[in-house]
C-alpha cells in the first residue's frame, strides 16, 4: 500500500513544512520504500518530480522540501508497490491533459482485476492498476462531456457515479487535480484538516520540526491538508468516512457525496 | 528566439556537461531568461523538469546541471519568449501520452498564426504557437494510425509530410521523442555531433569545463548531442540543412528526409 498527501488552498502556499514529515515515511519512518512524487500546480501548469528511489535518500526529494513552490493544489504519494514493478513509469501522481487542462492523480490502494477496455484516448503507459483506473476515468469524463470542461460540481457527481461502478473490485483511496480544485476519494482510509485563521502552531509526527503558521499566513488564507494518515500530532484531523469523496476548493471541504453501492449499506 | 538541446544514445546516459554549458545561456552566456525545461526518458517512464525562472538562476536547474540521470532519450529548452506570456504553461518541453507512451516536444522558432482546428484529443494548456504545433502533430498521427504506434521509418515519413503541411508558415525547429527515438526538424538552426569511440577531450563554450570521455565511457557507447549552436568549442558539430527531418536512433542519424516545399527549393 501507498500514502497519499493533498493540498488545496485558496492563496498559492508552500507545502514544505508537511513533506517534510511525509518525505520522512518514504523509508524512513515508514516502508513505502518503492519511489515517490509529487505534483505542484501553478496556474494552468503542471511541474511533477517524480523519481523511483525512496524518498527519505532522494536528492530530488530533499529540494523539494526545501524550496518553496507556491502552488494551490498539490497531489504527492510515496509508493509501496503491490502491483507493477518498481520503476519511473509506475510512479504516481500520473498526468494527462483533458480539456486543456492538465490532470493529476494519486492512487492508493489496490485495484487488482481492473482492466477495463479502453478506446485509446488514454492509454497507461506504466502497469499499475493506478494508472489504468485514472485513464478509465478520464476516457469516461471526455465521452460524456465531449470537448467542454464541466463546473466542478458537475463533475463531482460523475466523478462519484464512476467510482461506484467500480469501487467493489478493491481499495480506491484517490486524489485527483485539474488544478481549480481537489477531489478525494476515501475508500478505507483518508483523513484532513484545514488550517486558516487564528493560525497556531503545528508539530510533525515524523520529524520533530514545530512551524507557528500565524507568523507565515495572512488571516484570510485558508489550507487543506489531506494524508492517508494524520502528518501533525498536535492538530485535529478529520477521519473520513469510508466511502465517500470530497471536493476541495479554496482550502475548504465544499461537497461530500457517498459512494457506497447501496446494497453494501443496507439501504 | 529559444535554444534547444537534445541527446539521443544506445546506452543510459547522464547530460550533466552538456546541459552546465547549455544553462549558462539561459540568462547568463545567453538571453533566453524566459524559463527552462528537460525530460529525461527511463525506459518508458519521462521526468520533466520546468521552471519559469531563468535557468542560470535556477535552483532545480542547479541540480539537474549536477545530479547524474541516465537517460537514452533527453530533450531540454530554454526559452526567449515571443509569442505567449513567461508561465509555467508556455515552459517547454511539452509533454503528452499516445499510444501508451510519452511524447516531449520543444520547439523554436516562430508559427505566430498557426491556429489549426483540433477535435479535442490534444488541447494546448498554455497559449504558445508550439504546443499549438506539438498538439496537431499528434492529433494527425492518432487520427493516421488509430491505436498502434507505427515503425519509427513510417513515423519518420509521416512526420515529414506534416512538417511539410505547416512549415511554410514560420520557423519551425523541433525536437520530438516518444522514448523510443529522437527527432529532429531544422527549419533555420541545428547542429549534432556523435560522440563514440575513440572517445576523447570536450571543452564547454560557455563555461571553463573540459570532460574526457575516454574516462567516463565504455568502447561500444554512442551518444548524438543536438543543439542549437554548438555546445563545445573543440569538438567538430555538424551544421543541418535547412529543411530537413532527421531521426536518430541508438546514438546514431539513422535517417535524414527534406521538409523543403518542392517550390522553395526551385525543384
Amino acid at each position: 500500500m501507498c500514502e497519499l498527501l493533498g493540498m488545496n488552498c485558496n492563496v498559492p502556499t508552500d507545502i514544505c513544512f508537511s513533506f517534510s514529515g511525509f518525505q520522512q515515511r518514504g523509508g524512513g519512518t515508514g516502508v513505502h520504500r518503492d519511489g515517490w512524487g509529487i505534483a505542484f500546480f501553478e496556474g494552468k501548469g503542471a511541474r511533477l518530480f517524480l523519481d523511483p528511489e525512496p524518498s527519505v535518500n532522494s536528492a530530488i526529494a530533499q529540494l523539494v522540501s526545501q524550496y518553496p513552490i507556491r502552488s494551490r493544489n498539490v497531489i504527492a504519494h510515496i509508493r509501496k508497490a503491490t502491483h507493477g514493478s518498481v520503476r519511473l513509469e509506475n510512479t504516481h501522481p500520473f498526468m494527462r491533459e483533458l480539456w486543456g487542462h492538465h490532470w493529476i492523480f494519486a492512487h492508493n490502494g489496490k485495484m487488482p482485476d481492473f482492466y477495463p477496455e479502453l478506446n485509446g484516448s488514454f492509454t497507461p503507459v506504466g502497469d499499475t492498476d493506478s494508472e489504468r483506473v485514472f485513464c478509465w476515468l478520464l476516457e469516461n469524463l471526455r465521452t460524456r462531456f465531449g470537448q467542454i470542461m464541466p463546473d466542478r460540481l458537475t463533475l463531482l457527481h460523475t466523478l462519484r457515479e464512476l467510482t461506484l461502478r467500480i469501487a467493489d473490485q478493491g481499495i480506491l483511496n484517490f486524489l485527483l487535480s485539474n488544478g481549480d480544485c481537489l477531489f478525494a476519494h476515501c475508500s478505507e482510509r483518508l483523513h484532513y484538516l484545514v488550517r486558516r485563521a487564528p493560525f497556531s502552531v503545528a508539530h510533525l509526527k515524523d520529524q520533530d520540526i514545530t512551524v507557528d503558521f500565524s507568523e507565515l499566513t495572512r488571516p484570510n488564507d485558508r489550507v487543506a491538508i489531506i494524508a492517508t494518515l494524520p502528518l501533525t500530532d498536535n492538530e485535529t484531523w478529520l477521519n473520513m468516512a469510508a466511502g465517500t469523496l470530497w471536493l476541495f476548493y479554496d482550502g475548504e471541504a465544499v461537497e461530500c457525496v457517498e459512494t457506497h453501492p447501496a446494497g453494501r449499506l443496507g439501504r
